[in-house]
């Protein structure tokens, strides 16, 4: 990614950060879900959508799948590509979080440097990292997408497809602010798990 | 722009657009505000933003100058970055729409082809394209960002600049829902104009 624009200037908005928070009960804040495909990620986060949207908290999953469809479609799946992609999905989170939304972002997002880009581009405590942690061998016997099976096939085929946690790295968070083990937790503890900490962190006021 | 995620399935979300609308007193809505450099797209939607927070309706601005600084900072002012930096602002204002947070747009967004995509992306009463009309001397004479007097020097230099209604087009919106004059309305009686619509095309219930 090189930077284009220049000769920019930012206009300052008129609704201050304070009034924001008294209008929703939220302080500016992304969740940020990291784990294997089928460890349950998208799950949490769409039931922790509903939970915080229907107590008056306005709350928005922003998804891997979903972004491709729209945002990101000009993207495909090389290393490059892949990190703009979670480059993207950082950046409309910021302006979710900013806007008073709680973002709520399931992505693989393998690498740990992607991550921590947007950890960097945020206030302290604006980010929290959610390591949905399940064992690989349970992703694949889950395989909602069937893209382990796909991977499997393929591999024995000769061509490689990628697939973080068979043919592609998964660096695991090694500082989450939650930790969650989806092979023992249900989605409703893992989902109190996060509500507790975001009320105990203030990112939820009311 | 080439499509290239293939191979994506779209998740389902939890929460109902009803369930979205009881909570925040809106319907999707996108305000897309177009025009000339200087005309007052921005202090326009940044006073709409402030009194519909003031009132409780989640409402946020998207600028071009602003998103410049993060997700669209990787475009220049090329005629296919310019299409693309308002594909993306379409992109993300849609995700607003669709989190119950009504997207101020304030882009020159010059190519009525533009501006026509993304209306098609939404369903129909959700764009609301806003035609922010001020003679090009008017605003070159507010020059707030000193871009028309840079733009006359390098024309006297023979060096184009690009700036929309000097040395680019500006393609007027030819049906817009509504039609601004800011020579003659003050920015007060934009935003009523613009809050007026709202609730009488009920995208404000409550």
């Amino acid at each position: 990614m090189t930077i284009k624009a220049t000769n920019i200037i930012r206009h300052a908005g008129k609704v201050a950060p304070d009034e924001r928070t008294a209008a929703t009960g939220n302080r500016p804040c992304i969740v940020w879900l990291t784990g294997l495909s089928g460890c349950g990620k998208s799950t949490i986060a769409m039931s922790l959508e509903h939970q915080l949207v229907a107590s008056g908290h306005p709350a928005y999953v922003l998804d891997g799948d979903n972004l491709r469809h729209g945002l990101n479609r000009d993207l495909g799946f090389s290393p490059e590509e892949r990190a703009e992609n979670i480059r993207r999905a950082g950046e409309v989170a910021r302006l979710f979080a900013d806007a008073g939304v709680i973002a709520l972002c399931s992505f693989i997002s393998p690498y740990a440097a992607d991550r921590d880009a947007i950890r960097a581009m945020v206030e302290p405590g604006q980010f929290v990292e959610v390591f949905v942690d399940a064992p690989l061998n349970i992703c694949e016997q889950r395989d909602p997408k069937g893209l382990y099976k796909k991977a499997r096939a393929a591999i024995a085929e000769g061509r490689p497809l990628m697939l973080t946690g068979v043919d592609a790295p998964y660096e695991a968070p090694r500082h989450p602010e939650i930790h969650l083990h989806t092979a023992s937790q249900s989605v409703e503890e893992c989902v109190k798990s996060i509500l507790a900490y975001l009320r105990r962190e203030s990112r939820l006021v009311d």
